[in-house]
């Protein structure tokens, strides 16, 4: 019983990770379909965000089985608490997809992007797509390892941000105020994903360590991965 | 020991309820700060955050160790799980309010917003302390007539904050690209605010009623609420 209920929750997990995969191929898709004004394929992620929020339903009703059926603690506990937060935040990284995509589609077939921001988002599009997969990897693995990475993303993906902000702010900007209202929310959506990844990396750090939520410190939990080893699904 | 287990259940809701009036005061201040250029203000706000935060991880705690001691199942378990996620939206929405007091903080001396908009930007505040008190008394009676008011406030604020997309897109918008950037960003903090607290209201009605949490409707719920009553901490 109690090794089914493991594997249950291990189950869980890779369900999650599914998700994450899922997640990946939206904001991949939700950024073509932005770079190219593409409509077919912004319809496409606003439909496929469907598949996610079931899969999300999904894994959170057996999060709740999981609780009641059994008297989780320590690390156990700690994986359904979190997990169902977790589930949560990749649910949120698909809406935040759909939002890009929904851009693409409310400005086609004008692109939503001025020519030369083109490559700014598509650079964003791929460290958006590289960190919900490292998140994912995370969270199948717990190697604490796989952190450093999602640190590393985030902190160019907020560089970027900042960058798009200078940009339409500076007098040479010419292409107006819908323009700049589009960039901006656009990059917010981006910024917004990566902070998931890294709420999620710190969910994981709790789980792995024990250590309260709140107190993680993402940073030195980096800089201290080597003695803590990579413990996956300890 | 079970009675002594529902006290600290509901000592643990008051705390909720607690982060909610916090949260109102922030936002309060925060369009304070916004609508009167008040720096002290908008700094009280950013300082406040971390009270909110801390009693986030406390009430966190304290869920965590009642899933752990005892073997809580139906209403409890529910109560715990989605009370796990409450006070994730709650902190969440004190965020929103920070981030509302650093964009008048970023533009002092200046006003953030032009002077015509500060009768949206009150109204947008007035709705969002509003919003989160109804949130609050929700959490506490879990009298589900209360969620009606949370959705009309809800609707206003999405009302208001299509309104002023209209009016920064406008042809007669004449304060430049930063000033259409800020009212962008906090509008949508503002409206991101009322979101939270639809959230918490569904998860209050999954609570009372056992559904699951992704088929709940919420519009559907208010229209049935005679049936249901208003089991109070039932």
């Amino acid at each position: 019983m109690r090794d089914s209920y493991h594997e249950q929750l291990l189950a869980v997990t890779d369900d999650l990770v599914h998700m994450t995969k899922l997640v990946g191929t939206s904001i991949n898709q939700a950024t073509q379909s932005l770079l190219d004004a593409d409509l077919g394929m912004a319809e496409t992620v606003i439909k496929n965000d469907e598949l996610i929020d079931e899969l999300s339903a999904e894994v959170d009703e057996r999060y709740m089985e999981l609780a009641a059926r059994q008297h989780p603690v320590a690390t156990e506990l700690r994986t359904i608490m979190s997990g169902f937060r977790i589930s949560m935040s990749v649910e949120r990284m698909g809406d935040l997809a759909v939002h890009v995509a929904k851009q693409a589609r409310l400005r086609y077939p004008r692109p939503s992007i001025p020519q030369e921001l083109r490559g700014t988002f598509a650079q964003m599009g791929g460290l958006a797509e590289a960190i919900v997969s490292q998140a994912g990897t995370l969270i199948a693995s717990r190697d604490l390892h796989t952190v450093g990475s999602v640190l590393d993303y985030d902190d160019e993906m907020d560089r970027l941000h900042r960058q798009l902000f200078t940009i339409v702010l500076s007098p040479n900007w010419h292409h107006g105020v819908e323009a700049a209202i589009d960039v901006t929310l656009l990059s917010r959506y981006y910024e917004r994903f990566a902070d998931h990844a890294v709420t999620i990396s710190k969910r994981i750090i709790h789980i792995v360590t024990g250590e309260p939520y709140a107190a993680v410190d993402v940073e030195a939990a980096v800089s201290e991965v080597p003695m803590l080893g990579g413990t996956a699904r300890s």
